[in-house]
C-alpha cells in the first residue's frame, strides 16, 4: 500500500478522488500496490462530499508526513502550488500534476529536483487532457527522431470554430455559447488569445527537442480576429480553419507558434471537432502518427493524473528519466518560417488579380458570390518575403484612401 | 553495452538492422545503454548487405550464446519462429516480435514462460505497424476501464477500400492496383477475406481483457463481397465503408468480430484513408481516444520493434508485466450482437418499401437514380432478430422467383 495526497478539490481533483475509491482493485492490479487517498488539502470544506473526512488545510502536514509518498497537485496556478510542489519533491515525495502553468514555468526545476531526489514528477495531464501524449513521447517513440509536433490543443476555441464553420456562427455567438455551456470561462482570454495552447506546446516543444522552452519565445495569435466570412472562402476551398500550436524541428532550427491555421480536408486533424483534442506527430521512421481524444473535462483529465500516479507508484523506488534539460532552446525567429498564405482582399477581382499576381506568381484566386472582397492563396514562402510582398501590395491602396488587405491565415492546402 | 540478434532479414528485419546502426546514439541515450548488433539468423546470405559479417545460418549460435540478451524475431509465421522464440525465452533472453502469426497463436503460453523466465516478450509491431498501441494499452491506459476496441487494422484493405470510395473502382481493379504497388500479396486471401484484421483484433482483444483469445472464436468476414454500388449508396448517405476489427466489452459479455461497416463522416475512424491504420478505445473515464498511423511499411514497422527494444534493454533485469493469462475468454455469439444494418434490395421501391417498413418500422430508405433496387437502414436490432426478419423478407420474393435481398453491411451511422 502507498499513500497518496490531493492538493485542490476542484474539477480535477475530486474527478481523481472519485476514480482512486470506484476503481481501486483496478488501480492496485496496474500499480502492483493499493494507492490509498490520505489527505486532501483545500483552503475550503466539503462536507457533504466523500472526502469531508480526508480535508486538510495547512499543507504542512503533507510536507512531514513521512507516509505520504504520492501527490497530486491539481490546484493550478502558480501560488502556492509552485512552493508546495517544490517541497514535496524536496521531501522526497512523487508529484502528478494538470497544471501546465507550473510545467511551463517551473518544469526544468521541478524535473531536476525530481531527479537529484531520485522520485518522479509526472505531468500526462497538463496537455491534451486524457490523451496520453505525454508517455507516448517518453515510453513508445523512445527511438524516434521528431520532426514536427502539431497540437489542437485548447478544447474551447476548437468548440467555437467548429461552431463557426459547421453552423455558420459568429465569434462573439459561438463564444457566448461556450461560456453557457461552461466550455469557455467567463474571461476567455487565456484560451482565444492562445495563451493555453502556447504553454502547452510549449511543453511538448521541450519534451521533443530535450531543451527548456521559454513559452514567452514562442510567437502566439489567438482566433477573435477570425470571422464567419473566413469560413466562407474555407468552405469553397473544402477547408477549415483550427488554432494549432506547432513546433517543427528541422535539424538545429527549431520553429515554434501558435496560431490560426486552414486545412484541407485531407489534413489528419481536420476531422477533429468540439471540444476534442487532437496531436499529430511527425517523425522520421513511423512519419505520420495522430493522437485524438478529450483535451478537458473532469474524468478524462483525472484519468491522465491516475495513469501518472500508478506509474509513480510501480517505481517508487525508481526515477523514470524523462522531460528536458537547463539548456534553453533558441526558438527560431518566425520570418524564417515557411507556410501557404490565405489572404483577404478588399475590392473587385478583375482590377487587383494583377497586382497580386505580379507579387505573388499564380496563386489560386477565389471568389465569393456578393462580396466586394476577393481572397487568394500564395504559393509556400519564407514569412519575411510573405510581409515584404504583402506590404507592397497593401500601401499603394492605403495611398488611395482605400482598404488593402482584409485577413491573412496561414494555410497547409 | 547489449547485444541484440535478428532472426529474419526480410523487410521488417532489415529495416530493424538499418535503424539500429543509423540511430544508434539516440538509441542508446534511450535505453541507457548501447544496443549491439551481434547476429542476423536467415536461410539466406546477403553479401551486399551492411549486415553481411553478421548473418548466420544456426539458430544454435544464438541460443548458446549466453552475451545475446535481446532476440528481435521477424520471421513471420510459426515454423521455425515458435520453437526458435520459445528456446530464446527459455534461455534467459527477452524477445521482440513483429509476428501477428506467432502472438495470436501463441501468446499466451509465451507471456507465460517469459514471466517465469523474469525476461520481456514484447509484440508492439505485431499490431497497427508502427501505432505504439499496445504500449499504449498497458502503459497510459493502465487504470482504465476498456469498453470498446476498434480498429481499421489492415493497409491493404484499407487501400482497396478507399480507392472504391474516393475514385469509384471496382472490388478487383483496386486489388490488381495494390498488388502492383506491393501493398497486396500475389494470393491476397489472409487480408481481404480479413484474417489479418481478425489475429490483430484477437491479440487487442486479449490485451484488453487480460484472457487468452482464441481468434477461431471471433466472428470473420472480409471485404470481397463489397462492390461500387455498395459506395454509391454510401456517397448519398455521406458515408463510407472500412473493415473493422472490433471488441466491445459491457461486463462478462465480450463481443468480438471482423467486418465491413458502413460509418458516416462523424465517425472518428472515417478519416483513416489509403494504407493508414486507425484504432478507437473507448474507456470509461477518458471515454473516446483514437490513434492513427503507418500500419505497416518497412521503416514503421521497424520503429515499433526499436521500441520494444529498447524498453528491453530499460528493463535487462526485470519482468514488465503486460498481456494476458490462459483463461480463456468466452466470446459472445453475434446473434446476440446489436447494431443498425444497410441492406439493398432488388426491384422497386414503391413495390417493397411497404413490405420493408412492415418487418423493420419506418426506417431510411435510399434510392439511386436509375438502379433497379434500393436500400434501407434499419434501427438498431440484435443481429439474431434482423436474421429472422430478413429471412422472412427475402422469402416471398425468392418464392415469386424473384431477387430478393442484395446486400447487408453493418452501418454505424
Amino acid at each position: 500500500m502507498i499513500y497518496a495526497v490531493i492538493m485542490g478539490y476542484g474539477t480535477i481533483g475530486s474527478g481523481v478522488a472519485e476514480i482512486l475509491e470506484r476503481d481501486k482493485d483496478r488501480i492496485a492490479a496496474g500499480a502492483g500496490q493499493e494507492i490509498q487517498l490520505k489527505y486532501v488539502l483545500d483552503l475550503r470544506d466539503f462536507p457533504d462530499s466523500p472526502v469531508a473526512d480526508k480535508i486538510i488545510h495547512d499543507f504542512q502536514t503533507i510536507e512531514e508526513d513521512s507516509q505520504v509518498k504520492l501527490v497530486v497537485e491539481t490546484m493550478g496556478g502558480l501560488k502556492p502550488s509552485y512552493s508546495f510542489v517544490k517541497a514535496c519533491l524536496n521531501a522526497g515525495k512523487h508529484v502528478v500534476t494538470s497544471n501546465k502553468a507550473l510545467v511551463a514555468a517551473h518544469g526544468t526545476e521541478l524535473l531536476a529536483l525530481a531527479k537529484e531526489k531520485k522520485v518522479n514528477f509526472f505531468f500526462e495531464a497538463s496537455v491534451g487532457g486524457g490523451i496520453p501524449i505525454i508517455r507516448t513521447l517518453y515510453r513508445c517513440l523512445l527511438g524516434e527522431e521528431i520532426q514536427e509536433i502539431t497540437g489542437i490543443l485548447n478544447g474551447t476555441t476548437n468548440y467555437i470554430l467548429t461552431k463557426m464553420d459547421k453552423e455558420g456562427s459568429l465569434f462573439d455567438d459561438a463564444l457566448k455559447e461556450a461560456q453557457a455551456l461552461g466550455y469557455a470561462e467567463q474571461n476567455p482570454e487565456a484560451d482565444v488569445e492562445g495563451y493555453d495552447t502556447c504553454r502547452k506546446i510549449a511543453i511538448l516543444s521541450a519534451m521533443v527537442t530535450g531543451k527548456e522552452v521559454n513559452y514567452e519565445d514562442i510567437y502566439t495569435e489567438g482566433i477573435t480576429r477570425i470571422t464567419d466570412m473566413d469560413f466562407r472562402y474555407a468552405q469553397k476551398l473544402n477547408a477549415s480553419v483550427k488554432l494549432f500550436g506547432t513546433s517543427r524541428i528541422d535539424g538545429p532550427v527549431v520553429h515554434a507558434w501558435v496560431a490560426p491555421v486552414m486545412i484541407g480536408k485531407d489534413h489528419p486533424l481536420y476531422g477533429v471537432s468540439d471540444v476534442y483534442n487532437g496531436i499529430l506527430v511527425k517523425s522520421r521512421m513511423l512519419g505520420i502518427s495522430m493522437y485524438y481524444g478529450s483535451g478537458a473535462g473532469k474524468l478524462p483529465t483525472a484519468s491522465a493524473v491516475v495513469a501518472d500516479l500508478i506509474e509513480a507508484a510501480q517505481n517508487e523506488a525508481y526515477h523514470v528519466p524523462l522531460g528536458w534539460n537547463s539548456e534553453r532552446l533558441s526558438v527560431a525567429d518566425m520570418g524564417s518560417f515557411s507556410s501557404r498564405y490565405f489572404v483577404r482582399i478588399a475590392g473587385d477581382v478583375s482590377q487587383r488579380a494583377d497586382q497580386v499576381e505580379a507579387l505573388f506568381g499564380a496563386g489560386e484566386v477565389v471568389v465569393l458570390d456578393g462580396a466586394d472582397e476577393f481572397a487568394f492563396i500564395t504559393p509556400r514562402m519564407r514569412e519575411a518575403d510573405f510581409k515584404e510582398k504583402a506590404i507592397a501590395l497593401d500601401i499603394p491602396w492605403q495611398k488611395e484612401g482605400k482598404q488593402g488587405i482584409l485577413q491573412i491565415i496561414r494555410a497547409e492546402l
